[in-house]
């Protein structure tokens, strides 16, 4: 079985990430490719490294008819899905943006500071956290694919919530860094190499959009969990670590727990005793890798996480997505060559 | 008045970063140098880019007459110091190793998991954290000079404690980023460039021995705060950045306090409200930039800190150490030309 | 078809990217794999990133037996490969060392500045450029993979001669550049991060050893050509890049002869006018892609050449060198997912 | 004495670097700066780390009053000195743009391609090569300060052609290498960090800017040189490497010949046998430093040189410019710390 799919964005990180995981997809055809920058441009002169493209063009979305596309993968900035949705015909939907992460619109506004455009398709939407809402992807039409911060975070804590492993009162403490693609490829003074190179600091401590998702996810299971989210900017350019503190000692019961829980999920790695995640050990990969630890007076458990925020964190995730929605194997076209050694 | 000052293990990185500062100091003869890897050489041979360097060899300091020494600098790895420090004569003793910054021989075994071999002179040493400890210093013959992690977490954090503001139970987390050099110069597969570089981890969460000092100092001015120290490794040469993340919400008046506390340290700059202090705003100088924030829900307050480890962290604090030991302006040879615009 | 392979120095940089590759090729069964260091461990362990390991542990190849084995991989250090070479029965041989690529003994001495062990068999290697010497791989036991750099020189410059395009007296200078993986892992100061970063360098420019494959395989075609090579070292992990400057201005001619020359070899990417080749347009894949240009005045040729080091300037070239010499499709497991955006 | 100076384009690169070195001057009083985007700004709230600067705001030119200033440094992207030189009164003038470099109109057209619009002042300016010109730059009331990539290359080859070293026909190709800054702050999407990192590539070989000055200060000693210069962005934040192949075999003299030349010139270091010059070497410095080598064949000489490409390529040779051209001391506040061990 194949499907139609189109790519709304494919000249930012994330739309030529997806594109290049996509073009080996054993279950897809790649249709229709859009973009204001590149239109009219052939795919292989664009991405001469990308293996297996079709021999397409970048076209205008709006002479695309729809009907003949299964799938959109949407890797537009922020703000830009909203206006769209409306002109997709009945195509099934993944954002990839920030649009239809927040499902109602209160906290769309208090986080976003601005309305949104299409409140009424925020219930529309499921939060495509693969491994957590794998039953819901299974049934959905849109899915609003994660944050690359809120995927790092999320997969590890949630469990210890629908679980009730961690039931009473939490205090949750989370500490984030990330490369500088999470920043996308619009050009500014401070994303030039000379600003990023030997560089590394804190940004959006008071505020940052990403703990909306977090928060969101969370309250579902346990509402009783004060989080505090701190990004930073690594001076590397692809990757995410996130350390996170709990206030609880219960570490060789959450460490048993996990060592079974993920059994099943390939892409979710939790590491035996000792071992720490590093960007260099999920770069390329769609894979999550996680470890706790307790700190020396064993007052707070830590957990430390890494994805590739372009794969896991994007586009990888995105398409993870769509074999769950489709019935595919989950790991067709992802099961990245690593190629660091 | 110019004193006359040797260095012990100048090839190291905090050595040389020690000798290319205290070239340039009006009070300061260069009269003994010392290391075994560069035995016999002169001095401007070895360090052709560092200006004013006296024209002298390494030499066996087992054949220099410490008599005419006013001061020694000991940059040597970790549990040398203890075996030279009867060698060294009357001299004082500024030694940037963490052998005598522990106070008590139980806690350096718990830290350091040996026995010291001089315990006798542990009471012996001041711990040089300049700002806090400016008075003791002065009439201190001995310095224990800070860990790079714990000059970036104290300075801060002590004012909060000595003068009261903080002073119930206190929680305090503090995740902390340093730059490879903050792991010395010894060749090992770890700090390759191949595997440092695009590559971000944690390490020693559970144990790492500087928590021991950070403790220390802090339970001199209030014995119930929790610490939780974790590290992590950066992708650059030099810098350390501490978030340090304390659960308490006064936030205004301890912004005040801050803005108040340091007027009169000339390294220290508390920034004003939603400045970051990053990596390259101190990288080359002897400064300490911090700031105050509190998370989105008001429940934690914030203090991003950073230094350059090799300054500020190490052989900066060791010549403002000695500038105010022997009276001399404590910025001498300090005001360093901040090269990266 | 599936052959059995076995690899020695799975663990070195090329090792482990040779792994990484092969573990993907449908016609290769991966049957032993040897190593000191790792001895005794599971592959899947050591490499929890590399999918569709085999599950086999590292071995003593000493117990193993080769004759149930097809081809045998030599990831080795210099000079180990001739003492294995008479152990390995019956199989056919890639060498990634640099021990069979010279082909007489003298030479390997003026080189090498060592006798070599097993001087008879130097004539029995083929020199593995796979698009030069193609039919000679086809009918080969025993393969000497080129080094990296002459990969990067060798397969835009031998055409020219091999086709008579350039065949007065000719002068060569090329200027290269490479990443620090080319240099291996053994821990040694100057591979150090700190060392590395924010820095460069030309090393060896009075005699590299890679000079010697250099002007070898281009004497069979023309004597008359006078060769000057320039390592420098790049602060990037993977990735050579190649400024060959001839003194010839038939730059429309040979832009011809280019534009047609490679057109069958799906790994050579000859640009078309005005494009640069880049690190960042190779790195992942197994392609060389090169452009001609010509200086202001119009006095000298000049190519730019790229490929990345560990791929096409080895593990890459080996296992196309393989798919030749066993009649797979040549670019069977090496259609690399390009994952930089 | 002192002197009173202004700065244009002080937010630039090379106009912070110049203010952070010409702060410490003790002959200078800097008491006008200009620039659009800072205008109103207070320099210490613009620079927190640059130590001893005025307590001045930036200010508009126009109302700058000029008879006060002995000394204008203009900083500007290139083209803008053009339109200023008439508004700054009788001012002395050190231009660090290229726009009076060339001195003659139609070579300008030529390398820049439009209409100078101020010829008649070409002849005005002294070509600024600070160890090469220096009698000149001591009468002189301009200063076209030379190009970064043209310093590195014209310090160690004019002296070859002055003294008559090099008098036939030569042959000369110059591989240069330089790190991001001399592509200046202004944002675009191929000086982002993710676009540099881990990327090397050559540029402009075709027709580069800089190849007209070098020609020009060659072709004043010597008419028979054929020169080919292709310039390489690095991956670092500073620093630039020029590699320059010489057809001509006469190693010996010509080391001995350097070996004497450069003795007085403090910030010229000529490497002993078998030294290569770094980046790493010469960057937070005013130095050049270079070395000789002849390839294996003996049929080249190859010179190896570095500066750091805002110092001695830009800001420090404008001020070791000022100092000639006032009586200074040559090295008046170019004695810089360097602190990268």
């Amino acid at each position: 079985m194949k499907i139609n799919v189109s790519i709304f964005g494919v000249s930012g990180y994330t739309g030529t990430q997806l594109l290049s995981i996509l073009s080996c997809h054993k279950n897809v055809n790649i249709t229709g490719v859009f973009g204001e920058k590149s239109l009219g441009k052939n795919l292989n002169d664009l991405f001469p490294n990308i293996v297996n493209l079709p021999k397409i063009k970048v076209t205008d979305y709006k002479k695309f008819d729809f009907k003949k596309c299964d799938l959109v993968f949407l890797c537009l900035p922020h703000s830009k899905s909203q206006f769209l949705i409306d002109d997709l015909g009945d195509c099934k939907i993944i954002d990839l943006s920030a649009d239809f992460r927040i499902n109602n619109p209160e906290s769309y506004t208090l986080w976003y500071e601005k309305e949104h455009t299409r409140k009424s398709k925020l219930k529309n939407f499921i939060y495509g956290l693969s491994e957590i809402n794998r039953n819901q992807i299974k049934e959905a039409k849109y899915i609003a694919n994660p944050g690359c911060y809120p995927t790092s975070i999320l997969i590890p804590l949630i469990p210890l919530f629908k679980e009730k492993i961690l039931s009473d009162n939490i205090s949750i403490i989370i500490d984030s860094k990330s490369g500088i693609s999470g920043a996308g490829k619009n050009p500014s003074e401070e994303k030039l190499f000379f600003e990023v190179n030997e560089n590394f600091q804190a940004y959006n401590i008071e505020k940052h959009r990403h703990l909306g998702e977090i928060e969101q996810e969370i309250k579902l299971y346990n509402k009783n969990v004060d989080l505090t989210f701190t990004p930073h900017l690594l001076p590397v350019s692809r990757g995410i670590l996130s350390t996170i503190y709990i206030n609880n000692n219960n570490y060789a019961m959450i460490r048993d727990f996990y060592s079974d829980y993920f059994k099943e999920d390939i892409f979710v790695n939790f590491l035996e005793y000792g071992k720490y995640p590093s960007l260099k050990g999920v770069n390329g990969t769609n894979n999550i890798v996680f470890s706790l630890f307790q700190d020396f007076y064993k007052k707070n458990l830590i957990i430390v996480s890494c994805i590739d925020n372009l794969i896991k964190g994007a586009a990888g995730q995105a398409i993870q997505n769509m074999n769950i929605m489709f019935g595919f194997e989950e790991n067709e076209s992802l099961n990245l060559k690593y190629l660091s050694p």
